[in-house]
């Protein structure tokens, strides 16, 4: 299933960040922990494209095959929403 | 026409970009000329995010409920690549 | 102490991320998921600043009134570094 | 001197911009479009942390070793807000 690999992924991100966390109480050095967030950020981003990847050959395509112009109307919306938001964080 | 919009947003982002260029010339601040690049930046994210929109509401929905399953994949590919890119850039 | 409000502000995150892995096990809409997940990036990167911030009040003044040049070449360095890639995360 | 590269950097870009502004008008493949507005992005970025480089190598240094502490305290503000809008856009 897809969604075990995103599950996985994330709970991998989720040790990393409990391990920026653990940077910032043994007072490391503010540089290394600003480096590791911003390694828990890309592997965000590379999760959120794993997800929209199946959102799109999964839901995208029914919607767009299916008789439901509202629904395809909103399916596409959300798409360009979420790439405008992603070019913001 | 969907185009003309995008023509002349990114005729603006140009005007834009070469007022960013005299103030360089001029010997600008260097925090203000880098908060114009920063704007230049933001105004081009929002046009690459109209020109998505009009995409997936032409070329996408045509792909998907198109006979051939190449191309769809290969558009559907797409959407995820520049949704990716756009979270690096 | 400032390492405080960075640590409550992680902490914080880390449980916005566990929302998302929930989120993940249930089977939520991708759309939303992909929200939320941008939206734990915005959150990580308002903490990345508060650590640059810190960073620049302590360590980068004491270096660049130090005598020792190479320190502070370093320190600046690493500045551009951590703002070059934070445009590409 | 530092502003001549930045100078020629930002030309560069100019022309590259210049080129999207034909493929719209040409009405080139909307993903190609997307593709080339992401490569000027990165390319700004780019430039956005070289002329970074150089305020802090310059006026930061000098702000921080003078005895104006209003003026060294806005110069120190004012990298923490480029970097957090970098993350933004």
């Amino acid at each position: 299933m897809e969604n075990d690999t995103t599950l996985r992924r994330l709970k991998t991100i989720e040790g990393h960040l409990r391990g920026v966390i653990r940077m910032v109480e043994e007072d490391s050095y503010c540089i290394d922990v600003i480096r590791q967030i911003q390694a828990v950020d890309a592997a965000l981003n590379k999760v959120s494209a794993q997800i929209l990847e199946n959102h799109l050959n999964s839901c995208v395509i029914t919607a767009i095959k299916g008789n439901n112009a509202k629904e395809r109307e909103k399916v596409l919306k959300e798409i360009t929403e979420v790439f405008e938001m992603s070019t913001k964080v």
